[in-house]
């Protein structure tokens, strides 16, 4: 198909697919005579993809980038791609190194509790631990006590994550789903927390 | 206390502090002499949540000062305040418009089900419809089964989030509770799920 075909398929506008390919996170369309390309199914379904990513899941065009070279790298098996994706959805912490030790405790026991490998998960355990610091900056310390009712939830939520992953066979498509269920479900979850606690807080306060 | 000592206190260096106020995110110091300025308590206390909403939940300026706004209006009556920074804290959904008529269906159906009042909660539910349509886009339309445990998950959170506002007292401390649990709590969540999901993984394909 033509690029406008493509763009009204897909609702995405023809210079912005240009763009994307310009990028380098759709390839480029068959030629097919001097000032005209051809594209397929297999483009639509990219550009698709691209698409959520950066409009529901807000990333950066260069972290798509990144997201995107764990699947084209066909060379790469695929446990060692699934790590190379989830090391680019992680998000930076914006508090890196500003736990103290006392957080840094309170973290590493956790993990020992829940069963979080400690070398593997350093980065989100930082992570953790600086926004169990904040709570204690901002003098809501007590509100460290979400993090056990949290935790269960997120093992309710990865358990049925890694369910809908093994659901997949095939290389690309594991990695495929493993991307939209990271950046879809947590915009999912966002939005479920606040119907759920619309819903409560009517009941209780209203 | 001085500029200097407050940003000594907080970590924020003084000429963000002093954007902060041209931006009237922060109250300006008591003129203490024609160029010097006294900061109190209040001012430590209000930089902190400002810093932590710009830099853990990356809320852009516009959106922190809309959020203060809920608390700095005393005259408003603390449920109405919390439903300007609820409201205030929803995202636009980028997928507005998208869902087709079986999406919404879908949603709607859900709804009763859960018992989410489909009149108060019609942007968030937009919202769900808009992500469930991209998944059947995606050719994931399977992920829409992950609706089910992401609720039950995210009424755990709910509960845990609406119990921690119950333990505060005063109209201030359980405005500033809320704000900081909404959006430290996603952050939380998110960084939750991560390390389930690597605890998991190494279970299921390690």
């Amino acid at each position: 198909m033509r690029i406008g075909e493509l763009s009204e398929r897909t609702g995405v506008p023809a210079p912005t697919i240009k763009y994307y390919v310009r990028e380098g996170l759709l390839p480029p369309g068959t030629r097919t005579s001097p000032n005209q390309a051809g594209y397929g199914p297999g483009h639509e379904r990219r550009l698709r993809l691209v698409r959520a990513l950066v409009e529901i899941g807000g990333l950066p065009i260069a972290k798509v980038r990144e997201v995107l070279a764990g699947i084209d790298a066909p060379e790469r098996p695929l446990d060692s791609a699934l790590g190379v994706v989830a090391r680019a959805l992680e998000q930076a912490p914006a508090q890196d190194g500003r736990a103290g030790a006392e957080a840094r405790r309170e973290t590493d026991g956790i993990a020992r509790e829940r069963g979080w490998d400690t070398r593997a998960q350093e980065s989100k355990l930082e992570t953790l631990a600086g926004l169990l610091e904040t709570f204690r900056e901002l003098g809501q310390e007590d509100l460290a006590a979400l993090v056990g009712p949290y935790a269960e939830a997120a093992r309710l939520v990865a358990e049925a994550d890694i369910a809908a992953l093994q659901a997949r066979s095939g290389r690309d498509e594991t990695l495929e789903t493993m991307i939209i269920g990271m950046v879809l479900g947590d915009a999912l979850f966002r939005t479920l927390r606040r119907l759920e606690q619309t819903r409560l807080s009517g009941e209780r306060f209203g």
